[in-house]
C-alpha cells in the first residue's frame, strides 16, 4: 500500500490505532484455521464513523478491507489473502444496551461472546449461542459466520437470534436493517442476508440480539456405547419425543485424546458417548429426565448412563468435549476439518462412510460434534509434510463431500466456506444460484474489496 | 398484452389453464386488502420448468407478473396494479414429502395452511406459522409475507420454519437455496432474503420447512380486566417469568363485535381480554398453569380468569378471536388495519396514542392482536365516501406510524409493506438501506417485471 494512503489511515483513527510493523502484521495473518496470509496493515477503528471514512478511502484507493473479530474462525475468513487492511474489530468492545423488559440487547461486535452471556445472565437472561469458542469468539465473528455450537438442537442458531444490525457498506454508506421488536417485514430482510456473508458484504458494527429469559435448571447425562452406531441412531428417535437442549456426540478416538479431562475413567468398551443436556423450569427438567430414563432403558449397545451430580462435573463433562478440537493436534501436527450436516437420520450411514474413507486411504479420521442437529465434525489427520497423507486427506475430503450431498447435507453446518471450502461449493450450490448469489456481491461491493477470495472460488 | 403474447402463454401451460374473460379477471383483481386491480390475464402454471417458461417470456416481452396464493393478504400484495398477468399458484398443491424421521417437509406454495398443519399432525408433527387466516391462505403466501400469527411469541413467523426454497428469476433461471438439514451456512442465505420479499425477487415454486413435534397438551385461559392499561401492562411483566404460546390481546370494541360468537357472555365491566394459551407435555402445561395463576394471583384491574374447560370451548375461544378481522365491518363500510410492532413494555403507551387518536379525530378505533410480540392491529374504522372521515383517518395513520417510530417500533409485522404501506417505508428505513434494497430488487429483476409496484412507493 502507498505511503500517501497509510497516513490517510492514521489520520481517521489516530497514528496508535493502526499498524504496520512486521511483528504485529505476523499476529493478524493467522485464525483458527492454521493458514497464513499477512496483511499490509492492521487499522483499529473505534467507531462507526470511522469505519464509515475507511471504506470510502478504500473504495477510492482499491485496497482490500478484512473484518476481524478473535481469529477463531475455522475456515481462514478473516485472513487477508488479497493483502490490504485487517480492520480489527476489538476496540468496538461495549454493551451498548441490555432491555431487560424487552429481552433485547444492543451491542457492539468486538464483545466476547461469553462475556456477554455472563452480562446477561446478570439480569436473568440467556443469549443462546455457544460456539465452543465462546470464551475467546466475538458476537460480530458470530455474526458473520452464523455460529452455532452445542445448544442449537434446541435454541438454533446466530441467525436466530440476531434482529438488526448497522452496518457500513463498501461504499462508506452506512445501513441500518431490522427491528428491535420481536417481529417487523418492512423491506428486504437484509438482517438475515448479512448474517453468514463472511465479511464480504459490509462491516457490521452494531448488532441488536433478542434474549430468553435463563432456565432455571439444567440436568446433563453421559450416555456410553460399546457400539458405534448404536449411538448414531438413537439420535433421530430421541428427538422425535422430546427436545434437549444438547445432543452432542463424540467417537473412540475423539474420547481418547480428551479422557484425562473427564470427571471418571472410561470403560474399556466405550465405542462412543452422547453428552446430553435438558434445560427449564426445574419441575420440567426432571419430568423430562424421567422421560430421558424411561426411553433410554431398553436401548441396544448403551453400556452406561450417568447423570452429571454437580455444576462442577457438569462444567468438566463441557469442557472436555470444548477441548476435543485443539487435542487433535496430539495425533497429528495437521487436520482437514469439516462441520458438515446431513439429516439426522443420516449419521449412521455419514459416520460409516468416515471410517470406510479412513480405511481405504489409510487415514487417522476421528468424528465428533452436534449429532442432535446432524451437524458432525469430520477431522481428518495428517502431517501436511507427508506427501501421501495429503494426498489421501484431500481424496477423503472429496469424497467425504459427495457423500453429504448424496445424503442431502451440507458442506458447513457453522463453520462458513470461507477460504477453505470455496472449492468445494459448487458440490452443494448449482450455477445459476452461486450467480445470483455472486450478483449480490456484487451489488454491494461491486469493486470486491471486502474481504475478497472467500465463499466464491 | 398482445394478442401474440397470449397465445404464447397458452402454448406454455396449456389453453384450460390461461384465462383473460372478464368475469375471471375481476376475481383475481381483489385481495384482503379491499383493492381493486384487474390483470389482462390470469395464468395458472403447472409445475417449475412452466413457471421458468412463462418468466422468460415475460422478460423478452416486457410484461409483469405478479403471483398470487389465496389473495388473503392485507396490504395488496397480490394485486396487478401495472397490469400484467397474474400468476395463480392453485396448481401447486402438493405436500411433496414429509420425512417425519428428520422432521422436514417439502411442499409445494400453493398448498393450503390448515391443511399442510392437519396432515403433518397426523404424524404426530407440528408446523407452527397460524396466520388468522390458515383455513384458506397458502403456504406460498405465508413465505412471499414471512406470515406470523398467534404461535410467534412462543413460535416465531414462518421465517424461521423455511429451511429452503426453489425459485424462478425474473429470467427465468431456477435457484434452490438453503437446505434440508437443521443447519447450513453455505453461501449467502438468499432462502430469508426471499422469505417476506412479496413476491418481488422471484416465484416460489418449492417449500422446504422443518417441523417440530406436536406439542401433547394445551391449556387456554380467558383473563377480562376492568381497565385497558391493566391489561397492557401484564404482558412483558409475564413473558419476562413464563413464554406462553399465544398472548392475544383484544379491546372493548372488538370483544363487542365477536361478543355472540364467545362461549360466554363477559362482564358489563370489561374492558380488555387477554386470550393465553400453554403447550407442551400434559404434565408441563398444568406445571405452567400453576405457575400463571400464581403470577395471576395479585394483578390489579383483573376481573376474572376462566379456563377453558373443553377442546370445543377452546375452539370457539379462537374461531372468536380470528372472526374479529372480518367482524370490524359491522361497524363501518371500511378499514385502515395496520399491524404495527412495538418493544412489548410500549404496548400501553401505543393503545393510549391509539386512543388519544380516536378522540382527537373523532374516529372509531380498535386495537386486538398479538400482544405477546408486541404485534397490536389498529383499526381505524372509516367510510371512505365521507370526505371528513377519508381525510380524518389517513391523518390519525401518520400520527399513528409516527409514534410507532419514536416508540422503537415497525410499521408492519406480519402483513408486509405492498402496496398499502409503501408510502411509510421511509419513516422507518433510512435513505442509504432503501438504497441498497432497491439495489438488491434490480440485480434480481432488472427489468421489474416482477410483483412491480410493491414495497417502495
Amino acid at each position: 500500500m502507498e505511503r500517501e494512503t497509510l497516513k490517510k489511515l492514521a489520520e481517521i483513527v489516530g497514528a496508535d490505532h493502526l499498524t504496520t510493523t512486521r511483528e504485529e502484521l505476523l499476529c493478524y495473518s493467522y485464525d483458527g484455521s492454521g493458514l497464513e496470509y499477512p496483511p499490509e496493515a492492521v487499522i483499529f477503528p473505534g467507531n462507526t464513523a470511522e469505519v464509515s471514512r475507511i471504506m470510502q478511502l478504500a473504495s477510492a484507493a482499491g485496497f482490500a478491507v478484512v473484518p476481524r473479530g478473535a481469529g477463531t474462525g475455522m475456515t481462514g475468513g478473516a485472513l487477508p489473502v488479497a493483502g490490504g487492511v485487517v480492520m480489527a474489530m476489538s476496540r468496538f468492545n461495549r454493551i451498548i444496551e441490555i432491555d431487560a423488559a424487552n429481552q433485547v440487547a444492543v451491542v457492539e461486535p468486538g464483545v466476547i461472546t461469553g462475556d456477554f452471556q455472563r452480562e446477561v445472565a446478570k439480569l436473568g437472561l440467556f443469549y443462546p449461542p455457544d460456539p465452543a469458542s465462546h470464551q475467546f469468539c466475538t458476537l460480530g465473528g458470530n455474526v458473520a459466520e452464523c455460529a452455532g455450537g452445542p445448544r442449537a438442537v434446541k435454541y438454533g442458531v446466530t441467525r436466530d437470534y440476531v434482529l438488526g444490525l448497522t452496518a457500513v457498506l463498501a461504499d462508506g454508506r452506512t445501513i441500518h436493517t431490522g427491528v428491535r421488536t420481536a417481529k417487523g417485514v418492512a423491506g428486504y430482510d437484509l438482517t438475515r442476508l448479512l448474517v453468514g456473508s463472511e465479511g464480504t458484504l459490509a462491516i457490521i458494527t452494531a448488532i441488536t440480539v433478542r434474549l430468553l429469559p435463563q432456565p432455571a435448571a439444567r440436568a446433563t447425562f453421559q450416555l456410553l456405547f460399546s457400539e458405534l452406531p448404536a449411538a448414531t441412531s438413537l439420535v433421530s428417535r430421541l428427538l422425535n419425543r422430546m427436545t434437549p437442549c444438547t445432543l452432542e456426540y463424540l467417537d473412540r478416538t475423539a474420547l481418547k485424546i480428551v479422557a484425562d479431562q473427564l470427571p471418571a475413567p472410561l470403560p474399556e468398551a466405550t465405542a462412543a458417548l452422547l453428552l446430553i443436556e435438558l434445560d427449564g423450569d426445574r419441575e420440567v427438567v426432571e419430568l423430562q429426565a424421567a422421560r430421558l430414563n424411561e426411553f433410554l432403558a431398553n436401548q441396544e449397545g448403551l453400556l452406561e448412563v450417568r447423570r452429571a451430580a454437580t455444576g462442577p462435573e457438569t462444567e468438566q463433562l463441557w469442557a472436555a468435549r470444548r477441548a476435543i478440537s485443539p487435542a487433535t493436534f496430539k495425533l497429528k501436527p495437521h487436520k482437514i476439518g469439516e462441520d458438515v450436516v446431513v439429516p439426522r437420520s443420516k449419521i449412521p450411514e455419514l459416520v460409516a462412510c468416515t471410517e470406510a474413507l479412513a480405511a481405504k486411504h489409510g487415514l487417522l479420521i476421528l468424528t465428533f460434534g452436534h449429532a442432535g442437529d446432524g451437524n458432525i465434525h469430520v477431522n481428518i489427520m495428517l502431517d501436511r509434510q507427508d506427501p501421501r497423507e495429503l494426498e489421501a486427506a484431500e481424496a477423503a475430503t472429496g469424497e467425504l463431500f459427495a457423500k453429504v450431498i448424496e445424503l442431502s447435507g451440507t458442506i458447513t453446518g457453522e463453520h462458513g466456506v470461507g477460504l477453505t471450502k470455496s472449492a468445494f461449493l459448487g458440490r452443494e450450490i448449482d450455477a445459476p444460484t452461486q450467480a445470483i448469489m455472486r450478483a449480490v456481491k456484487k451489488t454491494f461491493d461491486p469493486q470486491n474489496i471486502l474481504n475478497p477470495g472467500k465463499i466464491f472460488a
